[in-house]
């Protein structure tokens, strides 16, 4: 993977150095970048010529049609890919994708979303100074801090002043002791991959970089029990892991970028929870910072620990609202052997229902994703990007992968549950693939669907649970209650977790459509006691929004745990909670 | 298994009626069936000659002979179960022996630990009225409360006067509404099978009984998400969901007594956590409610919701000490369709590790149970049953068990993992086998070490996770420090979870092999970073040993979340926390 991200850079520096690319997909990369120890970053940072190229490329990028640069990226997607990589690299290029779609720097969140700061103290020089005596002036960012302030998809932006980058819990204790009596605001940042506006300031919270905190600590190749520190980058392990014939069951699209922290604090889903389940299961122990300065210890190397109120799941998901997480130990489970994609023809959602239970039923410990896909979904990553679907004319499809340890068993029980579909009608058309080009081609017309959507013109986007027997539905019910007002109504997503991704598109924003779908959407979403955010998690861009997810009653008690562990607010305001 | 459960009450009233068995074994009896909603409980309760009954069985029991009484047992066992729910029966023999073994009624707890009653308020006639007036005096229980005062294992006894059987979660809310007000402490019980003193009442405190809130909600068979109350027994949900093709993902010898509720609140480990994880990953919603009443909504049924804090596993493992759980969502698995089980002798505890991991890479997803048993372990059962094991004069025994989808296949992976395994030296000799009969033998000499060592006079158990390089290590060091006092020091236990189950046997309990042995063997336990409670939990009888295994501030904040949910401490006091 260093060798895919190294010509993957290079070729970015190539298309830098062109002045093909827009301002804001620089500093996307400067961002993706700066986790990173790459010689790269130190380029982008220290380049004398660093404001002409800023310069010249919001002068030129207007020049270049959209479609051009997005083969170009293409190109050096394909160029740089090896293998399975390729599959999840798809999701990089679709982040991209949405940033150039953004609109340069985006608002102050403080003025778009008129947020009153809280009764926080004002930095001071003698912060500053304290600051400095524990992490060192080289660790403190105090100019230039746009990629600390702006989320990955440029949709809110903070007024940090100071960014601290501690290089041990120690430190990160020492910090939040001095803010917590100081009362000043901070922001724990990861990988700043997050989609909900939660890793990045609201007003003017100091941001604690975890990025050096990156060591993974220990894995055990007998137990596959791994542990890290939090700033540790998803992949980094990942890539440790499978040295050892492991892999880490987390796999993310912002993998190369997100860090294991982060996707703790954030109780970060992805591609394989059908097969490994979630973080809760997952993660064995972490080791968190309280408001107060205490270190939390709840670390352990085994899986059976019934000691106790089980503390450490306060931490994962609560978005470092309750405390910041330092070191995660989690269960890796053994590298599969083999893998099989098929991409299947199915004539209804009833149909898609069934085939997943047989999915389940036939392949039962194999199967590792179950995607379903809409005709107007698939449409548009085939026409937008002139993709060959190996199967067309369906109104629904289905992308289901296996994951085995032997490829001829596997590809033997692919057979019988497809005979099975077939013959019962409920798959009616469909491919089956063990080569690695034929399944980053299927997997493409999956992936590449959100971006696809994002080029209808607007795109509402909504990430939500639903139980499998109202999972479509929703999508019937929008588009009758936007009618003419929507270009295109679609849904697709990880059937498998029951996590949809519906999406209404339209020329531009305009007011009528957005009343028209929101809050109707949630409110629906409530009524089937789905969820409304499914693996984004709430941040500061979905808090209005989570009184349709969370009784009142546990509204409440979620205000009395945060009151309880961070009395001050000091963790992370703005946040989750309103 | 109604089936099974028939002959074998049928088998159990015959013994009773010929006066075969003692008082201890009637009333756990009693106790175990007591959940059940059979025709035989009411004969035990309504039974004219119950006194008769008992003074007779008190009086002659002391005339058959143990083994005796065991080989009755084992024969209704073997009459009784049918497949491979045999497998897990010789759990509940195993339950029985000890119940045998344990010296009739024990002491009350707080006489023989010396418990100093909390400042709670006294039952008076007018609470009693207002109970009345909630549950019916028919779901009140005043007499003859020994089944819920004394713990499975006879190990600890309440003195409760009163016994409340509510059947809604709005029932348990005014009942602990008003308990709260009037600072009445109470004790919430389901199945009442843990080991560590957490379901019975320590003083006076008022049992809740969880078992008439029975209901299976509801089980859907394409996602696997199961929904029940609380009182529903682990076995009735998992025999709906083989309905539908389906298994709960755990299970444990207590089976078909244990609650769900029960299993949450102790997050119960078991036979196939190697396999589906802990509770923590599976169950995905739970109801609970507070000590002031209040309901707390958690349920879901769906895999990912990331809308704020995870509070639901605050439920999971805090043993009734932070509210009772009414409710509970969990994910369930598809069906295996294939078995194999081997045993295999392994020439040392370097092998067993690598042995483990080769099951691992060459079983990889269709692993089911990865047990270790030492030779000391295997020579109790061996000779204590007059069991033959197909191998012999092994320092180490393995037993391995798979389940997947395709027997066929799963034999060819076995085979190539024995072969691999043999070839290497790793495994000397080892029989595999698919045949349900044969499996059922197999098991029998794991299942049965842990009664067979209680034949050994006294013996001192511990239940402990240990990271596998520490697993096997700690058993030479006690062997070590015990020296001459103790007859047989060995370990067997979960591999696969890194979980030892310690056994020191002696003639009988002394002081001095008591104070050699503790707390030396917790302090042990603590240096190499394990677990004291690997599965069982805290309760009432491992309350002192926390410290072991949870750091100061952990320990605060436990307390400071007691004291935030349950302000008057009137949940399951006594136990957990100091």
């Amino acid at each position: 993977m260093l060798r895919h991200f190294n010509r993957f850079s290079t070729l970015v520096k190539y298309l830098f150095k062109c002045v093909f690319l827009p301002t804001n997909w620089y500093l996307t990369f400067r961002h993706c970048l700066f986790t990173r120890k790459s010689g790269w970053v130190n380029v982008c940072e220290k380049s004398a010529n660093k404001n002409r190229v800023d310069k010249a490329v919001k002068e030129n990028c207007s020049h270049i049609p959209f479609i051009a640069q997005l083969n170009i990226l293409l190109i050096s997607y394909k160029m740089s890919v090896n293998g399975l990589l390729k599959l999840r690299s798809s999701n990089v290029v679709k982040s991209f994708f949405r940033t150039y779609k953004a609109s340069g720097i985006p608002e102050l969140t403080q003025v778009r979303h008129n947020v009153k700061r809280g009764n926080y103290a004002n930095l001071e020089g003698k912060d500053v100074a304290f600051f400095e005596s524990i992490v060192g002036k080289n660790h403190m960012v105090q100019e230039d801090l746009q990629g600390y302030n702006v989320d990955f998809l440029r949709s809110v932006r903070g007024d940090s002043q100071l960014v601290l980058r501690p290089s041990s819990t120690q430190e990160v204790s020492a910090i939040l002791k001095y803010c917590n009596e100081r009362k000043l605001a901070v922001c724990p940042q990861g990988g700043n991959t997050g989609l909900v506006g939660g890793s990045v300031p609201v007003c003017d919270e100091i941001v604690i970089s975890l990025a050096r905190l990156d060591k993974i600590l220990h894995i055990d190749e007998i137990t596959g029990i791994a542990a890290c520190e939090a700033g540790c980058i998803l992949e980094n392990l990942d890539l440790k892991a499978r040295e050892l014939g492991l892999v880490v069951p987390l796999d993310l699209g912002a993998k190369s970028s997100c860090h294991i922290g982060g996707n703790v604090s954030t109780n970060a889903g992805g591609l394989r929870v059908l097969r490994y389940g979630n973080l809760h299961g997952i993660v064995l122990g972490v080791e968190a910072v309280l408001a107060s300065g205490e270190i939390l210890d709840l670390m352990s190397d085994f899986k059976k620990d019934n000691t106790g109120y089980h503390l450490k799941h306060l931490f994962i998901g609560s978005e470092g609202t309750l405390g910041v997480v330092t070191k995660v130990s989690m269960l890796c489970a053994p590298q599969p052997q083999a893998q099989h994609v098929a991409f299947l023809g199915v004539p209804s959602f009833d149909d898609v229902l069934k085939t997943f239970r047989h999915s389940r039923q036939f392949l039962g410990e194999i199967l590792s994703s179950c995607e379903m896909i809409d005709a107007a979904s698939l449409d548009a990553s085939v026409n937008h990007f002139k993709l060959n679907s190996p199967i067309e004319g369906y109104p629904f499809y289905m992308l289901i992968e296996t994951s085995g340890s032997n490829a001829e068993h596997d590809m033997e029980k692919f057979n019988r549950f497809l005979e099975n579909g077939m013959e019962k009608g409920h798959i009616i058309d469909g491919t089956i693939t063990a080569e690695v080009g034929k399944m980053q081609e299927i997997w493409k017309l999956r992936e590449l669907v959100p971006v696809a959507l994002v080029e209808d013109g607007f795109c509402f986007k909504y990430d939500i649970s639903l139980p499998l027997r109202e999972f479509y539905h929703i999508v019937d019910v929008m588009k009758e209650r936007v009618g003419g007002l929507a270009t295109r109504v679609c849904g697709y997503g990880h059937l498998g977790d029951s996590n949809l991704h519906l999406n209404i598109c339209c020329p531009e924003f305009t007011q009528e459509i957005y009343k028209c779908i929101e809050p109707f959407v949630y409110e629906y979403t409530a009524q089937v006691k789905g969820s409304i955010s499914a693996e984004h998690g709430i941040g500061f861009l979905k808090k209005n929004y989570l009184k349709y997810s969370k009784s009142p009653a546990a509204i409440a008690k979620m205000r009395e745990m945060k009151q309880l562990l961070d009395p001050n607010g000091i963790l992370n305001p703005y946040k989750v909670l309103n």
